[in-house]
């Protein structure tokens, strides 16, 4: 049985494009980092506000491996997704993707730790949210071969 | 005797345009807020992290009146100015501009209030800004024009 | 008859806001400048792409007048309104704002005119844009109050 | 002997950080596309919009692999370095840092193509363009450890 794939769909706007007509590349990760966000409230059903805010747990991003695959352009109709790569104790890496109709446009392997926000420390990933996050792990098989996704 | 100009000089960025090759006007806030910001540091020689940080001394624009007068394109060497408008006990006034050559391209009239980080309540502005505030005071005839800026 | 208020709602993001903790003022102008597109997209069923690409419309902003009255936190709620002040021949003011809850946080006044895209000349606003837009015009006596603005 | 590396400095702004008061990650791909863009105009002395505009020549990245090794905060000063990890015939591989005086925030090793703007299809990197990189290029040993930077 799959995994919960969390998925968003969007237009892509004028304001994230450049002269060229393509999207301006650092704004794909204001897009994931906004799916991140998004996950961790509406599909973690925690809120992301108040995870930074009054628990102050903060989970940074320690790498970002990116594959550009094809163009986006302005008005184009996206679905990033996000899967649950590997889960460890004080970290998880994510696997997240763009995609235009069928075609793959973007991936990205990100690895997040959790951390105090005060001691800025790395802590073991809350039990609410490693529960949480666990029904969106990707089964084994399916991270053998990161970058083509078949 | 006039009152100091702060001015700093960039060239127009490719992430700063759209894809109609002119800049995405909300990057012009960007680039004005950099200047603000750099007028704090190096103008009135009080790092903004120190304000900010230590001192809890917070500037939030309370009003913002601009006047595009001619497209900014990509490559453009845009010269941004401030000077001092109005100086009140609490608030200030900036007169702020970007012109490429002898082109005027924007004109805007920032409104800012001091306050205090942790009660968001306003406050006077503290002494050694406010000294250092005034050398970039314009003469009060010279703001009988705010959109010429003769 | 009232006319029509085009509203969109969002929560504040993480990458909107700044170290104060609130949202970073011009990230207020590209939620607007989002909000116009679906507004022209959406609202006036005319897709921004299409105006923009084969079309050669283009509409820049000529001025911008920005009350900023409450401030805007990460994670706060907010709804983003656009209903059309006035309606002229080749321009046309928008009376845009953004509330959380019953509180009012930001109002804009956008004037913007059409273009064409490769002279860069004013043009009449076409006949199909100029239909669809009557419909969001907002009554005289409506404008008079905005948030005064007088 | 060594080759140049291409090195710009700049202080960490309030609107390039986040609530956490740690720089939001999507603008250090801003910051680094700065960098490259001052590169080719300042280290290689081809002005980038004379390249993408009258001659065509696009240079979209095609993969991106960042680690991100230490926060860097509000008013931080920063150094970021390029310098040329692999010149092949139509692409190239740039090996990018952040540092803060010794300690290294940040490495990303970037692939960049070179493609016709209007067909879109990879092209041969320009004769002109490939000289001024090769004084850019890193020498090979230098290489060996990419990710370690040790």
């Amino acid at each position: 049985m799959g995994a919960a794939r969390f998925e968003r769909t969007l237009r892509l706007r004028f304001g994230n494009c450049d002269p060229s007509g393509i999207i301006f590349y650092p704004q794909y990760f204001v897009l994931f980092n906004d799916l991140v966000e998004d996950w961790v409230g509406d599909g973690l059903g925690i809120a992301f506000a108040e995870l930074i805010g009054p628990r102050r747990v903060g989970m940074p991003t320690v790498s970002l491996h990116t594959e550009f695959i094809a163009a986006s352009r302005f008005g184009d109709e996206l679905a990033l997704g996000l899967q649950v790569e590997h889960l460890g104790s004080r970290s998880l890496v994510l696997a997240l993707d763009a995609r235009c109709g069928a075609q793959q446009r973007v991936t990205v392997r990100q690895a997040i730790v959790t951390t105090n926000l005060d001691s800025h420390q790395a802590i073991a990933i809350p039990p609410d949210l490693r529960r949480a996050i666990e029904r969106f792990r990707r089964p084994p098989q399916a991270a053998q071969s990161p970058s083509t996704h078949a």
